[in-house]
Protein backbone atom coordinates (compact mmCIF):
# COMPACT_ATOMS: atom_id res chain seq x y z
CA UNK A 1 0.00 0.00 0.00
CA UNK A 2 1.24 2.98 -1.32
CA UNK A 3 2.43 5.42 2.27
CA UNK A 4 0.66 8.30 3.22
CA UNK A 5 3.09 11.24 3.08
CA UNK A 6 2.67 14.62 4.26
CA UNK A 7 5.00 18.03 4.14
CA UNK A 8 5.34 20.21 6.99
CA UNK A 9 7.15 23.30 5.94
CA UNK A 10 8.28 25.31 8.75
CA UNK A 11 8.65 29.20 8.94
CA UNK A 12 8.57 31.01 12.08
CA UNK A 13 8.02 35.00 10.96
CA UNK A 14 10.03 36.07 14.13
CA UNK A 15 13.51 35.15 12.84
CA UNK A 16 16.48 36.97 14.48
CA UNK A 17 19.43 37.23 12.28
CA UNK A 18 17.53 37.83 8.70
CA UNK A 19 14.92 39.22 9.77
CA UNK A 20 11.23 38.07 8.44
CA UNK A 21 13.60 35.82 5.83
CA UNK A 22 10.60 33.63 5.10
CA UNK A 23 8.46 36.48 3.53
CA UNK A 24 11.68 38.34 1.96
CA UNK A 25 11.94 38.78 -1.67
CA UNK A 26 14.86 36.40 -3.23
CA UNK A 27 14.67 36.91 -7.11
CA UNK A 28 11.83 38.35 -7.56
CA UNK A 29 9.78 35.55 -5.03
CA UNK A 30 9.22 35.50 -1.13
CA UNK A 31 10.98 33.00 0.01
CA UNK A 32 8.52 30.56 1.56
CA UNK A 33 7.22 30.38 -1.78
CA UNK A 34 9.90 28.44 -3.33
CA UNK A 35 9.44 25.34 -0.94
CA UNK A 36 5.80 25.61 -1.47
CA UNK A 37 5.74 25.23 -5.23
CA UNK A 38 7.97 22.94 -4.97
CA UNK A 39 5.59 20.56 -3.51
CA UNK A 40 3.28 21.61 -5.22
CA UNK A 41 4.50 20.93 -8.16
CA UNK A 42 5.65 17.66 -7.84
CA UNK A 43 2.43 15.84 -6.41
CA UNK A 44 4.11 13.89 -4.48
CA UNK A 45 2.26 14.65 -1.26
CA UNK A 46 -1.01 14.68 -0.50
CA UNK A 47 -0.63 17.98 1.77
CA UNK A 48 1.82 20.81 1.96
CA UNK A 49 1.47 22.60 5.73
CA UNK A 50 3.23 25.38 6.31
CA UNK A 51 3.68 25.54 10.26
CA UNK A 52 3.58 29.14 11.77
CA UNK A 53 2.41 30.80 14.80
CA UNK A 54 1.74 34.02 12.51
CA UNK A 55 -2.17 34.03 11.65
CA UNK A 56 -1.50 36.75 8.54
CA UNK A 57 1.58 34.20 7.13
CA UNK A 58 -1.10 31.57 7.58
CA UNK A 59 -3.35 33.02 5.41
CA UNK A 60 -0.80 34.61 2.63
CA UNK A 61 0.67 31.13 2.46
CA UNK A 62 -3.20 29.63 1.35
CA UNK A 63 -2.48 32.24 -1.98
CA UNK A 64 0.17 29.91 -2.92
CA UNK A 65 -1.60 26.61 -2.35
CA UNK A 66 -0.67 25.60 1.18
CA UNK A 67 -2.30 24.98 3.98
CA UNK A 68 -1.76 26.82 7.71
CA UNK A 69 -1.12 24.95 10.50
CA UNK A 70 -1.07 27.24 13.31
CA UNK A 71 1.91 26.48 15.92
CA UNK A 72 1.29 27.76 19.15
CA UNK A 73 3.19 30.78 20.68
CA UNK A 74 4.91 28.81 23.06
CA UNK A 75 6.54 26.78 20.00
CA UNK A 76 7.36 29.60 18.18
CA UNK A 77 10.27 31.14 20.75
CA UNK A 78 13.82 30.43 20.03
CA UNK A 79 14.37 27.70 22.15
CA UNK A 80 11.31 26.25 20.58
CA UNK A 81 13.17 23.12 19.68
CA UNK A 82 12.42 21.21 16.10
CA UNK A 83 11.16 18.45 17.85
CA UNK A 84 8.81 20.04 19.92
CA UNK A 85 6.87 22.03 16.98
CA UNK A 86 6.93 18.81 14.56
CA UNK A 87 5.78 16.84 17.64
CA UNK A 88 2.73 19.09 18.15
CA UNK A 89 2.01 18.95 14.37
CA UNK A 90 2.28 14.76 14.49
CA UNK A 91 -0.77 14.94 17.05
CA UNK A 92 -2.69 17.01 15.23
CA UNK A 93 -2.24 15.39 11.73
CA UNK A 94 -2.57 11.71 10.98
CA UNK A 95 0.21 10.28 8.14
CA UNK A 96 2.39 7.46 7.79
CA UNK A 97 5.36 10.18 7.20
CA UNK A 98 5.92 13.75 7.64
CA UNK A 99 8.45 15.65 5.40
CA UNK A 100 9.88 18.38 6.39
CA UNK A 101 10.77 20.95 3.60
CA UNK A 102 12.88 23.74 4.94
CA UNK A 103 12.25 27.22 3.60
CA UNK A 104 15.61 27.92 4.11
CA UNK A 105 16.62 25.59 0.58
CA UNK A 106 15.72 27.90 -2.35
CA UNK A 107 18.27 25.84 -4.31
CA UNK A 108 17.18 22.84 -3.75
CA UNK A 109 15.95 21.67 -7.52
CA UNK A 110 12.93 19.50 -8.35
CA UNK A 111 14.56 16.41 -9.41
CA UNK A 112 15.88 16.10 -6.21
CA UNK A 113 12.95 16.11 -4.30
CA UNK A 114 11.77 13.86 -6.53
CA UNK A 115 14.90 11.49 -5.85
CA UNK A 116 14.11 11.73 -2.18
CA UNK A 117 10.10 10.71 -2.22
CA UNK A 118 11.62 8.06 -4.47
CA UNK A 119 14.19 6.86 -1.52
CA UNK A 120 11.17 7.20 0.88
CA UNK A 121 8.90 5.38 -0.44
CA UNK A 122 11.20 2.61 -1.49
CA UNK A 123 13.08 1.75 2.12
CA UNK A 124 11.90 1.57 5.38
CA UNK A 125 13.01 4.26 7.15
CA UNK A 126 12.50 6.13 10.80
CA UNK A 127 14.00 8.83 10.09
CA UNK A 128 15.84 10.41 7.03
CA UNK A 129 18.41 13.03 6.99
CA UNK A 130 19.78 15.20 3.91
CA UNK A 131 23.15 15.24 3.70
CA UNK A 132 26.85 16.95 1.58
CA UNK A 133 29.18 14.35 1.04
CA UNK A 134 32.58 16.04 0.95
CA UNK A 135 36.10 14.75 -0.18
CA UNK A 136 38.22 16.53 1.52
CA UNK A 137 41.35 16.71 3.63
CA UNK A 138 39.17 17.31 7.70
CA UNK A 139 41.10 18.00 10.60
CA UNK A 140 38.87 16.95 13.22
CA UNK A 141 39.75 17.89 17.15
CA UNK A 142 43.08 19.06 15.78
CA UNK A 143 43.92 16.02 14.22
CA UNK A 144 43.65 14.75 11.01
CA UNK A 145 40.59 12.62 10.16
CA UNK A 146 40.61 11.32 7.03
CA UNK A 147 44.31 11.88 5.56
CA UNK A 148 47.34 11.38 7.07
CA UNK A 149 50.00 13.92 6.94
CA UNK A 150 52.75 11.64 5.51
CA UNK A 151 50.65 11.40 2.19
CA UNK A 152 49.12 13.84 -0.31
CA UNK A 153 46.56 11.60 -2.59
CA UNK A 154 44.01 12.63 -4.77
CA UNK A 155 41.23 14.00 -3.01
CA UNK A 156 38.52 11.91 -4.86
CA UNK A 157 39.89 8.73 -3.21
CA UNK A 158 39.67 10.31 0.66
CA UNK A 159 37.44 9.19 2.96
CA UNK A 160 34.21 11.37 2.26
CA UNK A 161 32.37 13.33 5.35
CA UNK A 162 28.35 13.48 5.42
CA UNK A 163 27.24 16.67 7.52
CA UNK A 164 23.41 16.96 7.27
CA UNK A 165 21.70 20.29 5.59
CA UNK A 166 18.53 20.20 7.10
CA UNK A 167 17.38 20.88 3.65
CA UNK A 168 14.75 17.56 3.99
CA UNK A 169 13.82 15.39 6.29
CA UNK A 170 11.77 12.89 7.03
CA UNK A 171 10.21 11.33 9.79
CA UNK A 172 7.60 8.07 10.45
CA UNK A 173 5.33 9.18 12.36
CA UNK A 174 4.87 6.25 14.67
CA UNK A 175 8.36 5.96 15.11
CA UNK A 176 8.52 10.09 16.21
CA UNK A 177 5.61 9.61 18.21
CA UNK A 178 6.60 6.70 20.02
CA UNK A 179 10.08 8.15 21.09
CA UNK A 180 9.08 11.98 21.79
CA UNK A 181 6.33 10.09 23.90
CA UNK A 182 9.45 7.26 25.55
CA UNK A 183 11.14 10.50 26.18
CA UNK A 184 13.76 9.69 24.12
CA UNK A 185 14.93 11.91 21.05
CA UNK A 186 12.99 11.28 17.90
CA UNK A 187 14.93 13.56 15.74
CA UNK A 188 17.45 11.50 14.52
CA UNK A 189 15.46 8.48 15.77
CA UNK A 190 15.17 4.54 15.14
CA UNK A 191 16.61 3.66 11.14
CA UNK A 192 18.22 6.26 10.02
CA UNK A 193 19.09 6.84 6.75
CA UNK A 194 21.08 9.24 4.62
CA UNK A 195 20.08 10.92 1.47
CA UNK A 196 22.52 12.81 -0.50
CA UNK A 197 21.67 16.42 -1.87
CA UNK A 198 24.49 18.07 -4.34
CA UNK A 199 26.11 20.72 -2.53
CA UNK A 200 24.93 23.45 -5.08
CA UNK A 201 21.38 22.91 -3.93
CA UNK A 202 21.99 22.74 -0.06
CA UNK A 203 22.97 26.63 1.52
CA UNK A 204 22.75 28.41 4.96
CA UNK A 205 20.88 31.09 5.54
CA UNK A 206 21.95 32.51 8.87
CA UNK A 207 23.11 35.76 7.52
CA UNK A 208 23.08 38.81 5.39
CA UNK A 209 26.26 37.21 3.12
CA UNK A 210 24.32 33.61 2.80
CA UNK A 211 21.33 35.46 1.78
CA UNK A 212 23.66 37.11 -1.33
CA UNK A 213 25.18 33.83 -2.06
CA UNK A 214 22.14 32.05 -2.19
CA UNK A 215 20.22 34.88 -4.32
CA UNK A 216 23.80 34.68 -6.80
CA UNK A 217 23.60 31.53 -7.39
CA UNK A 218 19.91 31.57 -8.38
CA UNK A 219 20.90 34.01 -10.59
CA UNK A 220 23.41 32.11 -11.49
CA UNK A 221 21.50 29.29 -12.98
CA UNK A 222 18.96 31.21 -15.00
CA UNK A 223 21.85 33.40 -16.63
CA UNK A 224 23.55 31.67 -20.21
CA UNK A 225 26.81 33.38 -20.32
CA UNK A 226 28.93 33.28 -23.44
CA UNK A 227 32.41 31.46 -22.88
CA UNK A 228 35.08 34.02 -23.62
CA UNK A 229 39.04 33.55 -23.14
CA UNK A 230 41.61 35.57 -22.57
CA UNK A 231 43.89 36.42 -26.17
CA UNK A 232 46.79 34.45 -26.00
CA UNK B 1 64.55 41.00 10.53
CA UNK B 2 61.34 40.50 7.95
CA UNK B 3 60.73 37.46 6.37
CA UNK B 4 61.49 37.13 2.65
CA UNK B 5 57.92 35.82 1.57
CA UNK B 6 57.36 35.19 -2.32
CA UNK B 7 54.13 34.27 -3.99
CA UNK B 8 53.27 31.17 -6.30
CA UNK B 9 50.35 31.00 -8.31
CA UNK B 10 50.16 27.29 -10.07
CA UNK B 11 48.34 27.75 -13.46
CA UNK B 12 48.29 25.49 -15.71
CA UNK B 13 46.59 25.88 -19.30
CA UNK B 14 45.96 22.01 -19.74
CA UNK B 15 43.21 22.00 -17.13
CA UNK B 16 40.72 19.00 -17.78
CA UNK B 17 37.20 19.76 -16.50
CA UNK B 18 36.90 23.26 -17.61
CA UNK B 19 38.71 23.93 -20.19
CA UNK B 20 41.09 27.07 -19.75
CA UNK B 21 39.60 27.94 -17.00
CA UNK B 22 42.77 30.41 -16.03
CA UNK B 23 42.49 32.27 -19.14
CA UNK B 24 37.94 31.89 -18.97
CA UNK B 25 36.75 35.38 -18.12
CA UNK B 26 34.92 35.57 -14.87
CA UNK B 27 32.66 38.43 -14.08
CA UNK B 28 34.70 40.24 -16.79
CA UNK B 29 38.18 39.24 -15.99
CA UNK B 30 40.16 36.62 -16.71
CA UNK B 31 40.43 33.83 -13.68
CA UNK B 32 44.34 34.69 -13.10
CA UNK B 33 43.93 38.32 -13.14
CA UNK B 34 41.95 38.08 -9.62
CA UNK B 35 45.39 36.23 -7.39
CA UNK B 36 47.46 38.50 -9.52
CA UNK B 37 45.84 41.42 -8.53
CA UNK B 38 45.39 40.43 -5.03
CA UNK B 39 48.84 40.00 -4.38
CA UNK B 40 50.13 43.26 -6.00
CA UNK B 41 47.13 45.38 -4.46
CA UNK B 42 48.45 44.48 -0.69
CA UNK B 43 52.07 44.56 -1.59
CA UNK B 44 52.82 41.87 1.11
CA UNK B 45 55.16 40.04 -0.70
CA UNK B 46 58.79 40.92 -2.98
CA UNK B 47 57.48 38.59 -6.08
CA UNK B 48 54.69 37.41 -7.55
CA UNK B 49 55.34 34.38 -9.78
CA UNK B 50 52.82 32.38 -11.78
CA UNK B 51 54.14 29.19 -12.46
CA UNK B 52 52.97 27.63 -15.65
CA UNK B 53 53.87 25.37 -19.00
CA UNK B 54 52.62 28.05 -21.66
CA UNK B 55 54.99 30.72 -22.58
CA UNK B 56 52.24 32.29 -24.01
CA UNK B 57 50.10 32.67 -20.64
CA UNK B 58 53.68 33.78 -19.09
CA UNK B 59 53.84 36.23 -21.36
CA UNK B 60 50.27 37.47 -20.65
CA UNK B 61 50.55 37.34 -17.11
CA UNK B 62 53.32 39.85 -17.27
CA UNK B 63 50.99 42.76 -18.70
CA UNK B 64 49.13 41.92 -15.15
CA UNK B 65 52.11 42.56 -13.46
CA UNK B 66 53.03 39.17 -12.68
CA UNK B 67 56.40 37.02 -13.54
CA UNK B 68 56.86 34.33 -15.34
CA UNK B 69 58.01 31.15 -14.00
CA UNK B 70 58.05 28.09 -16.22
CA UNK B 71 57.59 24.93 -15.42
CA UNK B 72 58.78 22.08 -17.42
CA UNK B 73 56.78 20.55 -19.52
CA UNK B 74 57.01 16.81 -17.41
CA UNK B 75 55.60 19.07 -14.42
CA UNK B 76 52.25 20.05 -16.73
CA UNK B 77 50.78 16.79 -16.80
CA UNK B 78 47.50 15.77 -14.76
CA UNK B 79 49.55 12.96 -12.75
CA UNK B 80 52.44 15.81 -11.78
CA UNK B 81 51.60 16.43 -8.46
CA UNK B 82 51.95 19.66 -6.25
CA UNK B 83 54.81 18.91 -4.42
CA UNK B 84 56.65 18.15 -7.33
CA UNK B 85 56.40 21.22 -9.11
CA UNK B 86 56.63 23.30 -5.78
CA UNK B 87 59.94 21.39 -5.19
CA UNK B 88 60.90 22.81 -8.93
CA UNK B 89 60.13 26.28 -8.31
CA UNK B 90 61.58 26.52 -4.81
CA UNK B 91 64.89 25.25 -6.34
CA UNK B 92 65.14 28.31 -8.46
CA UNK B 93 63.97 31.10 -6.41
CA UNK B 94 65.48 31.77 -2.93
CA UNK B 95 63.18 33.26 -0.12
CA UNK B 96 62.05 32.31 3.46
CA UNK B 97 58.84 31.39 2.69
CA UNK B 98 56.33 30.92 -0.50
CA UNK B 99 52.78 31.21 -0.30
CA UNK B 100 50.82 29.41 -2.86
CA UNK B 101 47.75 31.45 -4.05
CA UNK B 102 45.35 29.00 -5.91
CA UNK B 103 43.66 30.86 -8.94
CA UNK B 104 40.62 28.83 -8.13
CA UNK B 105 40.27 31.04 -5.34
CA UNK B 106 38.21 34.76 -7.23
CA UNK B 107 36.32 35.01 -4.06
CA UNK B 108 39.02 35.34 -1.38
CA UNK B 109 39.20 38.96 -0.16
CA UNK B 110 41.84 41.24 -0.01
CA UNK B 111 41.68 41.23 4.47
CA UNK B 112 41.45 37.52 4.43
CA UNK B 113 44.86 37.82 2.75
CA UNK B 114 46.24 40.20 4.59
CA UNK B 115 45.17 38.34 7.54
CA UNK B 116 47.25 35.11 6.88
CA UNK B 117 50.24 36.96 5.73
CA UNK B 118 50.03 38.85 9.04
CA UNK B 119 49.33 34.83 10.61
CA UNK B 120 52.60 34.42 8.74
CA UNK B 121 54.58 36.87 10.02
CA UNK B 122 53.56 36.52 13.59
CA UNK B 123 54.23 32.93 14.15
CA UNK B 124 57.02 30.40 13.43
CA UNK B 125 55.37 27.33 11.41
CA UNK B 126 56.97 25.23 8.35
CA UNK B 127 53.52 25.06 6.77
CA UNK B 128 50.11 26.90 6.85
CA UNK B 129 46.84 25.80 5.08
CA UNK B 130 43.52 27.66 4.66
CA UNK B 131 40.68 26.03 6.15
CA UNK B 132 36.92 26.38 6.25
CA UNK B 133 35.99 25.43 9.85
CA UNK B 134 32.35 24.41 10.17
CA UNK B 135 29.92 23.07 13.00
CA UNK B 136 27.36 20.99 11.20
CA UNK B 137 26.32 17.39 12.78
CA UNK B 138 29.14 14.92 10.57
CA UNK B 139 29.63 11.55 9.89
CA UNK B 140 32.13 9.90 9.12
CA UNK B 141 32.65 5.71 8.27
CA UNK B 142 28.99 5.75 9.16
CA UNK B 143 28.54 7.20 12.18
CA UNK B 144 27.93 9.97 14.02
CA UNK B 145 31.58 12.00 14.43
CA UNK B 146 30.91 15.15 16.63
CA UNK B 147 27.28 14.39 17.99
CA UNK B 148 25.14 12.00 19.23
CA UNK B 149 21.94 10.52 18.10
CA UNK B 150 20.69 10.13 21.54
CA UNK B 151 20.07 14.18 21.64
CA UNK B 152 19.93 17.43 19.22
CA UNK B 153 21.97 20.02 20.47
CA UNK B 154 22.10 23.19 18.76
CA UNK B 155 24.61 23.24 15.86
CA UNK B 156 26.56 26.50 17.25
CA UNK B 157 27.69 23.81 20.21
CA UNK B 158 28.88 21.44 18.19
CA UNK B 159 32.52 20.58 18.00
CA UNK B 160 33.70 21.65 14.40
CA UNK B 161 35.50 20.20 11.10
CA UNK B 162 37.61 22.24 9.23
CA UNK B 163 38.40 21.16 5.44
CA UNK B 164 41.66 21.91 3.73
CA UNK B 165 40.32 24.05 0.84
CA UNK B 166 44.01 25.03 -0.74
CA UNK B 167 42.95 29.00 -1.14
CA UNK B 168 46.47 29.90 0.61
CA UNK B 169 48.97 27.84 2.08
CA UNK B 170 52.49 28.75 3.07
CA UNK B 171 55.63 26.45 3.06
CA UNK B 172 58.87 27.37 4.84
CA UNK B 173 61.23 26.99 1.84
CA UNK B 174 64.03 25.58 3.93
CA UNK B 175 61.50 22.79 5.58
CA UNK B 176 60.27 22.11 2.19
CA UNK B 177 63.52 21.55 0.03
CA UNK B 178 64.71 19.32 3.43
CA UNK B 179 61.91 17.24 3.75
CA UNK B 180 61.53 16.43 -0.07
CA UNK B 181 65.00 15.64 -0.39
CA UNK B 182 64.95 13.06 2.41
CA UNK B 183 61.84 12.03 0.82
CA UNK B 184 59.15 12.67 3.09
CA UNK B 185 55.98 14.20 2.21
CA UNK B 186 56.67 18.32 2.66
CA UNK B 187 52.90 19.52 1.53
CA UNK B 188 51.81 18.96 5.02
CA UNK B 189 55.47 18.87 6.64
CA UNK B 190 56.87 20.04 9.88
CA UNK B 191 55.01 22.41 12.37
CA UNK B 192 51.77 22.82 10.71
CA UNK B 193 49.37 25.80 10.84
CA UNK B 194 45.80 26.64 10.06
CA UNK B 195 44.36 29.37 8.99
CA UNK B 196 40.57 29.94 8.91
CA UNK B 197 39.21 31.60 5.65
CA UNK B 198 35.25 33.14 5.56
CA UNK B 199 33.15 29.84 3.78
CA UNK B 200 31.92 32.48 1.27
CA UNK B 201 35.60 33.12 0.26
CA UNK B 202 36.64 29.04 -0.48
CA UNK B 203 35.40 27.62 -3.45
CA UNK B 204 35.55 24.50 -5.76
CA UNK B 205 36.02 25.46 -9.87
CA UNK B 206 36.10 21.73 -10.66
CA UNK B 207 32.70 21.85 -12.79
CA UNK B 208 30.80 23.80 -14.55
CA UNK B 209 28.38 24.31 -11.77
CA UNK B 210 30.90 25.62 -9.33
CA UNK B 211 32.00 28.00 -12.39
CA UNK B 212 28.26 29.74 -12.35
CA UNK B 213 28.25 29.65 -8.32
CA UNK B 214 31.74 31.41 -7.73
CA UNK B 215 30.11 34.00 -10.55
CA UNK B 216 26.66 34.15 -8.83
CA UNK B 217 28.38 34.77 -5.59
CA UNK B 218 30.65 37.67 -6.99
CA UNK B 219 27.77 39.04 -8.84
CA UNK B 220 26.07 39.04 -5.67
CA UNK B 221 28.64 40.98 -3.76
CA UNK B 222 28.65 44.14 -5.97
CA UNK B 223 24.75 43.81 -6.50
CA UNK B 224 23.17 46.61 -3.73
CA UNK B 225 19.52 45.16 -3.97
CA UNK B 226 16.23 46.30 -1.80
CA UNK B 227 15.19 43.90 0.55
CA UNK B 228 11.35 43.69 -0.05
CA UNK B 229 8.69 41.01 1.83
CA UNK B 230 5.40 39.66 1.21
CA UNK B 231 3.21 42.01 2.41
CA UNK B 232 0.93 40.58 4.78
Amino acid sequence: MAKKIIVMIPARLGSKRIPKKNIRFMCGKPLIQYPIELCLKSRLCSEVWVNTEDEDLGRAVGHFGAKFHKRPQELASDTATNRDFTYEFLQKHECDYVVMVNPTSPLLKEETYQSFFQYLEENEFDTIMSVVTEREETFYQDKPLNFSLKEKINSQLLEPTQKIVWALTAWKRDNFMKMQEAGENPVFGGNLGRFEIPKDEACDLDTEADWRIAEGILMARERETEVEYLQL
